[in-house]
């Protein structure tokens, strides 16, 4: 393995990038393309946004990859707790909204971090967003991640699952996002071959994403719906907007920092509906769904 | 004039809401109705949530009114830098979407707060939010708030257009949100006359709302328009919805200390849409809307 620097990760993310927008198109169909939209950045450093809109499958899929550096400023050294002068961090984040309200809206991303003192952290996560709840699906989606999250760290599952609940949750509605998933962050190491082990990790969950995400794509666009599960379907992305941009740190501190408004509003969905007081029957496919996002849920041992 | 104490206030902003949704909803059209929503909050008072949804003009409307009151949290102590222990907090806020796009959406808010201590301070705001921006229309909301403004103070319009030019601005777009109006807050007197004149201004501009945008209503609800300017409009609408959850101080605040969420949120447009790097051609009616937004502009003295 060549030296794992800055320039081999980004450009390890980046390879990453293209692989999921080929195999995401793939699973979309054969017209499917992820156009590429390569942008500077003035403070140093740029990234590529690949953007698939109106596809058959998928209504809008963002895949976006960025490798930044520049000087610390006194609020991100005040809001990380370090210090240092200069940092550079690159990642790749993904959101895919697809037209059928059965299939999931997804979201996924995976960051490294570093300092020129030498201090570096790895951070991440991944959640599954579906306009309905299933039981077999969550539990897929989480039985796909605890495999990864397994060949890497005994406990990763059991620390980061919960970090997901706690993170994927709107305050305001009383609601979880969606049915979790997994979310890390300060992940480092003491030596290159821990350092090693947590870029793998990344990277693992990075090429899981095509993976779990065309299988619901396949297992799903064709499903039959009608206006009913249309209208609770943008009503969903509505409380998607809503976390994103009253609660997600990423969003948030990209719109302060003077960042790409584009690529980072990309999560943002192609619709979204907001009707007053809607409150489903708790019997309904919708009622039955908010039950579920209305309290923490261990799918893995839900019978 | 009975004494101008907070009950007085209050059931005064009520009246007013009432008045409000009579005379819109006789501009909507024979069916109009703006629905009661009562509701009570456990920390103390309460409100009035009244929304017209799928009018003949209006898509989405919501009137609401609150009266809360309750103990001072230190944070709040903080931000609003005041002594005290107990608050009490009235007022009125709107936000209107009509169907057709060359209707403009518009806000207003009306608002008392008071201290036990003693200290109290009005404030409040309208702005309006045109889908395509015309000088001439511009130009009339601007004259109509000047004369509200000009009846209770000599400087009122010239303090209060260039606050709401700083408060109605969208930072990650470098876009004020429309047209601008007025934004002010932390009016308070030294007497009573002082204080009845600051209510009056208050009174007096929510009782200006019906009549602008009645007028607003009339002269554009049957404009003729296509898909072209209904996509035009649910872009806008996602950028209002950017602005209200990612800046609005009352939208935040309310959020944040577990305030009603569907009263808050009654904000929200009742569709809007994210695609991805819209960029309008200059000489388009879009684009030149855009360059209106893109730049501070005194409506009374343009050519």
């Amino acid at each position: 393995m060549p030296d794992l620097d800055k320039e081999f990760i980004a450009s390890r993310y980046r390879a990453i990038q293209d692989h999921i927008c080929i195999k995401i198109a793939e699973a979309d169909g054969e017209c499917a393309n992820f156009e590429i939209d390569e942008w500077d950045r003035p403070e140093g450093g740029g990234g590529v946004s690949r953007i698939l809109q109106n596809g058959r499958i998928l209504e809008k899929a963002g895949v976006n990859f960025s490798a930044v550096s520049g000087s610390l400023t006194e609020p991100m050294r005040e809001s990380l707790k370090i210090d240092g002068d200069q940092f550079f961090a690159t990642g790749v984040s993904i959101v895919m909204h697809p037209h059928n309200p059965y299939v999931p809206i997804i979201h996924m991303n995976i960051r490294y971090f570093e300092i020129d003192d030498g201090t570096y952290w790895f951070g991440g996560g991944i959640d599954l967003t579906p306009h309905y709840v299933h039981l077999d699906q969550a539990r897929y989606f989480h039985t796909e991640l605890k495999t990864v999250c397994d060949a890497h760290g005994a406990d990763y599952y059991a620390r980061f699952k919960p970090q997901a609940d706690t993170y994927f949750y709107i305050p305001h509605r009383a609601e979880t996002r969606g049915v979790g998933g997994i979310f890390y962050d300060h992940l480092s190491g003491t030596n290159e071959s821990e350092k090693e082990a947590l870029f793998g990790f990344s990277c693992d969950l990075g090429l899981l994403f095509p993976k779990v995400y065309a299988k619901l794509m396949n297992d799903n666009f064709d499903k039959p719906y009608s206006n009913r599960e249309k209208e609770w379907q943008l009503i969903r992305r509505g409380r998607y907007a809503e976390f994103n941009l009253v609660y997600d740190r990423g969003t948030r501190f990209g719109l302060h920092s003077n960042g790409r408004t584009e690529s980072i509003l990309m999560s943002l969905p192609p619709q979204a509906n907001w009707v007053y007081n809607v409150e489903p029957e708790s019997d309904s496919p919708e009622g039955q769904t908010l039950q579920w996002l209305r309290q923490t849920n261990d799918w893995l041992n839900l019978q």
